[in-house]
């Protein structure tokens, strides 16, 4: 089961920064800046939650071969992507296997630690969001999960149902799945039918718009 | 006295949640957007002073009523703003209320973990104004509190006086009290006058402009 | 041998303050505002590098005067520069020197503190860039040392001497030196003659274009 995990963590840790890779070329980075952005989205969300549960040494310096496939994959696809055109809706699907995992990591973890619920849902929405987030800001833009098609959301509602799950089911392996599987499900909806969650729009002035 | 800064404490975590939900608002994020970002202007000074401080656990995982209260305020910000006209002005008074509290509980803590007044005014200054970067940060503008009228100055001041009141006054209640209140004062008086400080204006080959 | 590296240290940190408050400057910022951005890119990077390692207390709270000497050359450069014209060669000269050096004192410290040689590298080249990286996520600009001439790229390669030096020569005082000149040598090599580094273009579609 854990080396399962752990090949499945390998697989996101490559599909994020994968991702983050993608969105330095759209900002003309050079070769340094898209490794960085790849490895920041791959180890930003993880490296978060063990600096705020002052969990030391944090994950890859404990197992820096997490840091040589985050930084691999980006190179692979700073090369790779001027000769062949990139599938972005793959990469999606990957990213979203990895957002799963990733929030499952990050709530077994902040449970382990402290023992809370509470705080297994925080660290596994920090775990799955963390690193897209500061992705999008060294890109300089608004972070698109606070926009997008239900992103952050799938990964609080399947923390959640985590945390169900280590409450009344004794961390039964079939809940804890259906918890992962539900992250996975939602997402993939999200993307196929383009739902969204509701906005909230103000104009400058702090009145709300049409909009 | 204790129960009393507890109390203040929880105020001005709500109302650095509804500040950061409101500018969360005016760049039309989804409503975990809105609650991250309020979550982080309400959390974020007080995390940053912890981590860079080493001092585990971090506030909100030792106490996590103050997640759960900037939560709420930045979702209830989220769904009565629809419905209601906000008065931008009030919250400016309950953060400058904040603003001071935090100072004084940044201080307190950088002060009784290293007995060094410099450590004690930089976490005073750290817990009171870091939230509100981070959150302009996500909101990709440059921190409105190195532009605005004098804000993070009024902690600043507020801090030193606070050092001096540790150091002369023997954590007297009123000397530490006025320090605490010349930062409301301050800023009330910044907010009513709209008093600034001094602005630096290079030109982009680097030589000062008329301005 | 100590004492050489603690005065170039903190000419280190003084260059790297001085490049921040300018940099804050051409953002229009008040008094507070330089010198957090001079700060932050001075402390920035060694402060991540003590919270990544967890090594507390971080070294300006075990050495408060590196934070004193960062705040006074940023508040200097705001009232120097009003009246006289800043040159910013200079500054990208000893800027250089900074970088060379904080990548030495990076490595050192991660090699030390895990005895792994790819920790020691990343924790040099974070130690040299993480600062400029923050000042350009607080001035709103996509980080500069991702798109410019060969910035990190030349602390990433002295790093990687730095660790050779450290498995075959024993720390060798000659062996050390040339790893640590050889980042001054490239990067003065760089602005000399506007080396770069290959750019990943990538257009809005996600498709490589003819830039």
């Amino acid at each position: 089961m854990q080396e399962l995990v752990d090949i499945l963590n390998l697989i996101g840790v490559a599909a994020f920064s994968i991702a983050g890779a993608l969105a330095a070329g759209r900002k003309h980075m050079d070769l340094f800046g898209v490794v960085v952005v790849g490895c920041v989205t791959a180890l930003g969300g993880g490296t978060l939650r063990d600096v705020l549960m002052g969990s030391y040494p944090i994950f890859w310096i404990a197992a820096p071969h997490n840091f040589m496939i985050a930084a691999l994959a980006a190179a692979c696809t700073f090369f790779l992507a001027r000769h062949r055109s990139t599938a972005p809706r793959s990469v999606m699907y990957v990213d979203a296997a990895g957002l799963a995992l990733f929030t499952l990591i990050g709530f077994q973890k902040g449970y382990a630690i402290t023992q809370l619920y509470s705080v297994g849902i925080i660290m596994g929405v920090v775990t799955g969001v963390a690193g897209g987030i500061v992705r999008d800001v060294l890109c300089n833009e608004i972070p698109l999960i606070f926009r997008r098609e239900i992103y952050a959301s799938s990964s609080l509602f399947g923390a959640i149902l985590l945390a169900l799950s280590f409450r009344f089911f004794d961390e039964n392996i079939i809940a804890v799945s259906i918890s992962v599987f539900s992250i996975l499900a939602i997402r993939l909806a999200a993307i196929r039918w383009k739902l969204s969650m509701p906005v909230f729009v103000l104009d400058d002035e702090g009145r709300e718009s049409a909009g």
